[in-house]
């Protein structure tokens, strides 16, 4: 069984959980504390970051981007219609444009700064109180992500087109640690919401929903699959 | 002709258009400055960065490692041995791993304090000097990750194995942006610095070894072949 090294809040991390749980993919899941700096860790990943996926054959893939490339290219290819990156080349530009823009500009922008501050900071040194100008920050930033994904889905069937593709799982992925924090504003654009709502009753989310940190209870809408 | 939309000093851009030189596709190149946020630009990705590729077809390919791709699979995947991502699978993974590795690590810890404060700060307000706090972290980052690349190419003949790569590309356009900027430090390893002259010498180069900034001398070494 291939292993997921990963943090139950790192947004990039859940982004390859719903890939692998929507292709029906087990994987033995590891959590890891990237602080922590475990040389058995940093050996898979000279970068240090979650998540690294180990194949059955030994590969080792770091990093979202590339886990999903490579889940493309050995469990994905013959999807056919199910493919969650799509064959044809404008749907491949959009769907990988749309995982960029989650996996690194909302992350710059918002889950870096809402986890590092309010999740990361628990157990790392030196610790200490979540700074709240930095969360307030986050949270104006992610008011214009929301914005753009009701614009997007109000054109569209998903994100990147009429059909599911990666760009919905990591969009997906980075608002729900956002919504757990409570800081997904979910009166900022109906049509994000009522995308939210259909990708979040998908099976492939119901892990994540399940999921309690210690000492951290989550949003209030977070496990609700209709608010 | 497909164009490329970059900026001369955007490392980003630098990789692309080795890629591009290197597979002989010529291309317009326009000059952007992300700053100015003009419309016309934004329209074509809405991220707003540079490099943005148009191809003949019409097709909108935004952000380097997007680029990569989408050139790897239109003019890259029959090209053999002269293939810049590799057709198997532990080297197309050690490749992604290590472009993502210039692209982002290396941009977050060096390219992007350096180019920002020593070149972009230069024509977008407000301006003003380089903050020299940020620059002497960058010089100092910069070390560890010579030290990297001496570490692989000291193993291997190129960075991500036997063969030349995207790798190659994405770090030694990182690189030389700051060697013109004066900041790469060849005295740190040996290594490092022979694996630079020997893909500073190709041809694709070139186009970027005769490029001066308006104001901004190179460093003293920029454009020698063996230095």
């Amino acid at each position: 069984m291939p292993t997921l090294y990963h943090h139950p809040l790192c947004p990039h991390s859940r982004f390859v959980r719903l890939v692998l749980s929507e292709y029906g993919i087990d994987a033995t899941l590891i959590e890891e504390r990237v602080s922590d700096r475990r040389p058995e860790f940093l050996a898979l990943d000279a970068a240090g970051r979650t998540p690294v996926f180990v194949d059955d054959n030994g590969l080792v893939a770091p990093g979202a981007n590339l886990i999903a490339e490579y889940i493309d290219e050995t469990y994905g290819a013959e999807r056919g219609a199910q493919r969650l990156l799509p064959q044809e080349m404008a749907a491949r530009i959009e769907t990988r444009r749309l995982v960029d823009w989650f996996n690194v500009k909302f992350f710059d922008e918002v889950t870096n700064w809402l986890i590092t501050e309010k999740v990361y900071k628990r157990f790392a040194p030196p610790g200490g109180a979540p700074d709240m100008d930095v969360v307030r920050v986050a949270r104006a930033n992610i008011r214009h992500h929301m914005r753009y994904i009701g614009y997007l889905t109000n054109a569209r069937n998903w994100l990147a087109g009429d059909r599911l593709t990666y760009a919905d799982f990591a969009a997906a992925a980075h608002i729900s640690c956002a919504d757990y924090l409570g800081d997904a504003p979910w009166d900022e654009d109906e049509a994000a919401k009522h995308w939210y709502q259909r990708i979040k009753s998908r099976p492939a989310f119901r892990p994540l929903l399940s999921y309690r940190a210690p000492g951290l209870t989550p949003g209030r809408y977070y496990a609700e699959l209709d608010f």
